[in-house]
């Protein structure tokens, strides 16, 4: 796609176009090449939108919680773009389909915008396009994005990382407290959520919590811990407040401005990162000069792969021709 | 570590020392700095095992089935490695401890080295860290090495691409063919497994994976479908038959020697990827002359991340300075 056609999906997109968006949101989600400069168009207008994460194990009720959230926000007058992150197999996702069907009910809504991105691509992929398909949201001027993924691995604690604030969803039967400590999330968690709070040892997994976060060195934000039944929209008007509490509290914080220009640094980092392995994949296929004999050697066995890295880093000009201007 | 340290640990592990060979794999699971190095020291004395790759969805007794492998390769006299790959969040993986200690049958016996990766590191860690921990156990001379993923996500099927032979096993009630098209697992599979024969539905399962096997493209290698029951050891001498079959098979075979040169090719680019990342970490973390403007300006937000990607990347000597030799 040209510079200048990108340029013009851009400002229809500002302009409200729902079907440039989502046009946009494809070239992110396929990391098509070019995507440095399409970024840096849309940066201008993003960064006022809140952020919120949502996460938990399968089945905790992710999708009722987000749909709720969303009822109760739209009900305010905001408008809610949502990204729905599921890097997880087949296997393990049996109601993937329900939950995006039920998500149905603000399909229709044109002041919301649902996108699922359910890449089997790397793990890299799915947390940048999903960094980006929320900054795309921010910049079409959706007041509140809800970032919500499927599992809770690698890839979703890295895909929260962007997020302003962050809920932690868990189920009575979900474990202890410890499994909480285990998979990451106390260190994420700015709301936990005890979901489905009618069943048995939902109080109890509260106090669990809230023993465990006495445990935290003590810090301006006090990490509530609400109780909800999302399927009947019990606790959900709480959960609400919570997050406009947690926005509020974050404005003109010191630690909150610091945590952003780690986060704008680490940005930099991961676009340089994804650029230059791109660069490298499409050049080392398309055979640069002086590097055919090296890579001979590796394809026959006569040089291991480790020695052949080292001998290529070491010389400026193979090194520029790989990676640098085209 | 010094170079005298690692050619020293590399020596002492070439003569048979577990230790050493303890201690290297730690080094390669933490990523150390010098891992290209260590490596091509390592490389010349592998190439000589037979790789197996077991994956599944959890649940589907492939510890079990490892077990049980390993314990048939023992009785024929031969050495076996085993990597045991968990980069799952402990939601997933409530069987995992209990497995991991059924596994000590084979604990104590010298001809066995066990090593897991558990490593809640980045996707790509995880399996970088296989792969050279594979050809640790190749280089210290292993006849066999079993790598054992516990689910099956992207990062197991990228794990499976270092195989030489892969097993994929299924339980009767772990879905229908489409779900295992879905997956991706049709592709990189050598050798199906349906486990836990004695229940339900295992022979329709058979009958389904053998229909959807006729639809692919004919080839030298047709791949088996073996019901077994990893518990009472049903099955598993055929399993272990079709193992060597399979790498009969592959001997002298053209489109192997194809594939194992298209493996080298795509482990250069894997290390070449690595090891720019790591110094542009380094580099960009401990300051790099001309680059602290761009940072600064970053930072603050007065300079979005995409047009700072792009500038530093223009720049020859700012890009040689971040990914040169040190």
């Amino acid at each position: 796609m040209s510079e200048t056609e990108i340029k013009g999906l851009v400002e229809r997109m500002q302009a409200g176009d729902r079907v440039a968006l989502a046009r946009l949101m494809t070239l992110v989600e396929n990391r098509a090449p070019g995507l440095p400069a399409l970024m840096s168009r849309v940066y201008p207008g993003s960064g006022r939108a809140h952020v919120i994460g949502i996460t938990g194990p399968p089945g905790a009720g992710k999708s009722t919680l987000t749909d709720r959230i969303t009822g109760h926000l739209r009900t305010a007058g905001t408008r809610v773009g949502i990204v729905a992150v599921d890097p997880s197999s087949p296997f393990s996702g049996g109601a993937v389909l329900g939950d995006r069907i039920r998500m149905q009910t603000h399909f229709l809504d044109p002041g919301v915008f649902i996108r699922s991105l359910a890449s089997r691509g790397s793990h890299g992929g799915v947390a940048r396009a999903t960094r980006d398909v929320t900054r795309l949201l921010d910049a079409f001027g959706m007041e509140h994005v809800i970032v919500e993924t499927v599992g809770v691995g690698q890839t979703e604690l890295d895909v929260m990382r962007l997020a302003d604030t962050t809920v932690v969803v868990l189920v009575p039967e979900a474990g202890d407290a410890v499994q909480v400590m285990k998979a990451g999330l106390l260190e994420i968690a700015d709301v936990f959520v005890v979901n489905k709070a009618d069943r048995d040892g939902a109080e109890r997994m509260k106090s669990e919590l809230i023993q465990m976060l006495h445990l935290r060195p003590a810090s301006a934000w006090n990490i509530p811990v609400i109780l909800t039944q999302a399927a009947t929209d019990v606790g959900t008007g709480e959960l609400v407040a919570a997050l406009e509490q947690h926005r509020a509290a974050l404005t003109g914080d010191a630690e909150r401005e610091r945590r952003i220009r780690l986060r704008r640094e680490s940005e930099l980092l991961d676009i340089l990162e994804e650029e230059l392995r791109r660069r490298l994949e499409h050049r080392l296929g398309n055979g640069v000069d002086g590097l055919a004999p090296v890579l001979d050697a590796v394809r026959g066995g006569t040089l291991d792969p480790y020695s052949a890295a080292l001998r290529i880093l070491e010389d400026a000009s193979t090194l520029e021709e790989l990676l640098g201007r085209a």
